[in-house]
């Protein structure tokens, strides 16, 4: 469908402007060409950033594309991820990839050249295609390089128009204001079309570089098919004096008449025609190679770290802690390594997170009420090497839930905690209470699920954290309950802790959490009317103790599953996927918060929910008599 | 603990400001009385708003406090929800509570005074708590107001300088801009202590207004604590000429010498003793009432809404016709509504909402790709009495997933839904599946959560959805696929549709949406190697049809569920807690996306996943094999 152009060689800082216009409009064909080939893709989105992005490749972006893991070179991230074709494109004029793989795969089953970027591919940080959120992990990334990593990297971002009605994105230029981070550059790419038609802005400019002043950041206002000003603009925003938004006016499916800026081109792959007529208006097909500037010496190569031992906080059985405190302490513990980090959102007097602050205040991260900022941050500490953990009220991690979407699909290591879990937590209300945070978290792809019901399993769990695939989740408890666990013993995760159990057990009591002191209180309850439970600690919810769980369907034929947490997606539907698994089937009675709580003790509210030791107790006399 | 004051009588708009002020100490002296006898709350965060609350409650908020649905009377939103024993002090100085009420059961069980302010409250529009979110509603109601009802309410929103962090707070001062409601006033109490301790911005007050500005909003900048400046700040915003924002500099435990611009204070009840010398230096116990403007006359009595009959689109069995495209015909159907409107966070040509805003552009509100705003406006039309839809991508509805939390809380009803569900998508890639929608949606209270397999029971559900009470969610394919059902069919929410079924069955395959595709073509398969498979529709996932799972348990001893989600959460689990509750005990298999996807056509994608009809096919035999 194309005839071959004579353009070849090597681009690089010293080409004139000339031979970069000629690498945009090279980008561009390649953009037409790797979604015509696969039938879908944003090839418009694409072509109104290629001049932007020919001027960073060749002239700017210090990058070393045969070793992306260098520890000084810059990092580029497409926030508007659908421009993929672009990001490709890109990759394949950099030697990266080959023409064969941007035109025979982009797009297909199991491809790496996926349809928005993931880090399956060695060139990309972070998942993007979630809009408003690439932003953050560059911001993230810029405050790990200046402040954690020491190295001189700077981080750019291009993002698109629409992206910018995301509240998350004022989050993000709030704090690249705040930080003045210098080595932050985003570039707006405003094409004046969404998905539906106009963008809320249009064309103005003004105003998207008005709010980026009023965060505290550098606006640069630019034609973005102007070589020389992009070039420009590109320069003084890596002059390191201010964190820069580059504000482009571009056109959507620049450089081809018949679809620049006309309506009804988002997200469509030209047909085989057009593309071949865009191609030729376009030049052709080229074959330039970039040679961009090279990522500086490292000054600060980095030691290792993580390898030290961790002394876990010690807790007396018996005494009351919560478990909230408990995780403050191991962050605390697991602070003697340099890698650990622990972000806030301005309840770290509340998570305990705080304590971590106190000792470690060089790692400790305040983002201020703004959960995606928190998580995206901690996304990018953990792109960058680090062991982030990240904490606020486990009501308000749903605040967050695409960025933890987005985290398990940029497969890093990160380690969150919700305190203030359920009813427990009394007259604040409902508002407060985190009643689905397991069933959010459990969903998540490849997560580890945590809900301790003592300081020492708490501490114990919150160090096995650090060292666990993907991203695990803690959910901890406002209130101070008995130490259950001598430092003796551990807490493997999928385990679980069997308190009570006798050959002549009628009834299983499963809890977590709060619920846990819930059962035993009703065991002994039981236990008073000659009955006997076994009472079983699952403080594994994802992945869950399916042996343990089956022996006692078999053993006691009678389960009482109890749970701080609407009836939905948590512990109960936890032990019953284990369970028809093992295909066992004991009788089952489930106790959860069905009702809307209000404000009250948490005595009065457990029990107003129904999952208080007289209704534990009340219900496992009920299912024994069925 | 007090001594009585003399200060008695009737405050209003005529009053002189040096009375005004005597309200804001008595408002003073009542959160702090209230929280103390609670023994918890916010009492500093309280008398940091008091001047400004008086001034607004005594001269500017025309509203009838014995009648608070009159339909033309301002709106007041505590977007500081933790202020609650402010707000909760200003309903005791208009008469509408009692001090018996207010002294003894402030965060007490049950109590209608919680710690948060909730819409069990008459005064109460929107549950607030989550910070962020009342502004956010306030727009909403707004909007409403100015476009939809026609009324000259102002709707006054107090907001914390702590909450200003969030990104959701941006989005909404956007939209206010944007919309330029001049009926919209946020007032934020900069009193520079947040939980933690100093919040970001400090005493910058000239941030917030720059900010403001750059969004379109008027600033107007005052000491809160100056009367008549207040006063006449308030006049000014409520000139119906722009949306405003009052940033008030205030200080935190104003008029109590010991806590005043203290750390330490955050969201902590003073002690007895601090309590009594505070209340002395505020002057006492007063007992002042206030008769405020009364709200004006309604010059748009409304209209009945709602009572006329809805002609569902029809299709024809057979027709390859998405989901998605069967919700939009039915919106425009539903349209003869006066009460339906609808929002689209700019993707309404996917999820075909835009087909509604085609027929209906005044009852159509685009919210650009702002998913947190899209669901404030919604539960804002729904307070004010309309029945809203509102749909993305199932995969950003997560993006909403704390505001989907509390307008459960605010007992709202609400229709939701979410395109692009699954692995079906195909080649866009992870970042845009919805693979957790269904785990968060059943786990909201009180909501129901539909997923249609066809155009016909895709578009009756939609309906159904208006007059559905709490948060209702559809589920829709992005691909098109056979019509199975004729308009003669009903779809009970709580039912399913059994399309399979003999006496000779061996096994049940249960789906939903595509998978319900793949059932059939599976049990195709099996009839060719004379297996008999029941295949049911579960299109209701929450509430789930128990007696249809129970019987095809107890007749086929076998159930295969197949679904486009990941394991956790969803349909699988739905039948699992149903089968549990009816002590049924089948063999199980259960299919879901338990990989991370990638690219791929539709068909590739659910092979992937293993939840494609050979999957489904395999897994039933081996099941029976068992």
């Amino acid at each position: 469908m194309t005839a071959e152009h004579g353009s070849t060689g090597l681009i690089g800082p010293d080409s004139d402007l000339d031979q970069v216009f000629e690498l945009a409009q090279q980008l561009r064909v390649d953009s037409v060409r790797a979604s015509t080939a696969a039938g879908s893709g944003h090839p418009t989105s694409s072509m109104s950033a290629a001049d932007l992005m020919a001027v960073l490749m060749a002239r700017h972006l210090r990058y070393d594309w045969q070793q992306p893991t260098n520890s000084t070179g810059d990092h580029l991230i497409f926030s508007k991820g659908h421009a993929s074709p672009l990001l490709y494109s890109m990759f394949l004029a950099a030697g990266a990839i080959d023409e064969q793989e941007l035109l025979t795969t982009y797009r297909r089953n199991g491809a790496r050249l996926q349809g928005h970027p993931t880090p399956v591919l060695p060139w990309v940080d972070v998942a993007t295609g979630s809009l408003g959120q690439g932003i953050a992990y560059g911001v993230g990334i810029a405050l790990t390089g200046r402040d954690l990593e020491k190295q001189p990297y700077r981080v750019w971002v291009l993002c698109g128009d629409s992206e910018m009605a995301e509240g998350s994105v004022w989050e993000t230029l709030d704090k690249a204001g705040r930080h003045q981070l210098a080595n932050f550059i985003a570039i707006i790419d405003v094409n004046r079309l969404g998905q539906c038609g106009p963008t809320e802005l249009g064309w103005d400019t003004d105003a998207y570089a008005r709010r980026a002043e009023a965060f505290g950041c550098r606006a640069l206002l630019i034609d973005g098919h102007d070589i020389e000003a992009i070039d420009q603009a590109l320069a003084t925003a890596a002059d390191g004096q201010a964190p820069t938004v580059i504000v482009a006016r571009t056109v959507k499916g620049q450089g081809v008449a018949e679809i620049a800026d006309a309506e009804g081109w988002h997200g469509k792959a030209l047909p085989d025609d057009l593309a071949e007529r865009a191609i030729g208006e376009l030049g052709g097909v080229r074959h330039l190679t970039v040679r961009g500037p090279r990522p500086p010496a490292d000054a600060h190569p980095r030691e290792p770290m993580g390898d030290v031992t961790i002394e876990l906080p010690h807790f007396e059985a018996g005494d009351k802690v919560a478990t909230r405190v408990a995780f403050g302490k191991a962050l605390v513990a697991l602070g003697a390594r340099a890698d650990i980090v622990v972000l806030d959102a301005e309840v770290g007097n509340s998570t305990h997170a705080e304590d971590f602050g106190k000792v470690h205040p060089e790692r400790y991260f305040q983002t201020y009420i703004a959960e995606q900022q928190m998580i995206a941050s901690a996304v990018a500490m953990a792109v960058r090497g680090y062991r982030p953990y990240a904490a606020t009220f486990a009501a308000f991690l749903t605040r967050a839930h695409d960025f933890i979407r987005m985290a398990a699909i940029s497969q890093v290591t990160l380690a969150l905690s919700g305190s203030h879990s359920g009813v427990e937590i009394g007259a604040d209300g409902p508002s407060q209470m985190g009643v689905e945070d397991l069933a959010m978290m459990r969903a998540v792809h490849g997560s580890t699920v945590l809900y301790p019901s003592d300081a020492t399993s708490a501490a114990a769990l919150t160090v096995a954290m650090a060292d666990l695939e993907g991203i695990s989740y803690l959910r901890t408890t406002r209130g101070a309950y008995p130490v259950l666990y001598t430092a003796v013993e551990t807490f493997p995760i999928g385990g679980s802790k069997t308190l009570r159990a006798t050959d002549q057990d009628q009834v299983t009591l499963i809890g977590a959490g709060v619920t846990l002191h819930e059962c035993l209180l009703a065991a002994d309850q039981l236990a008073s009317d000659n009955i006997s439970a076994r009472v079983i600690d699952l403080y594994s919810v994802k992945p869950v103790d399916a042996d343990t769980l089956a022996r006692a369907a078999r053993d006691t034929h009678a389960l009482v599953i109890v749970e701080d947490h609407h009836p939905e997606g948590g512990l109960g539907e936890a032990v019953l996927s284990a369970l028809a698994e093992r295909r066992q089937a004991p009788a089952i009675a489930h106790l959860a918060v069905r009702n809307l709580p209000v404000s009250g003790t948490p005595t009065e509210l457990l029990d107003a929910a129904g999952i208080s030791h007289p209704h534990i107790a009340r219900t496992a006399r009920d299912l024994i008599a069925r």
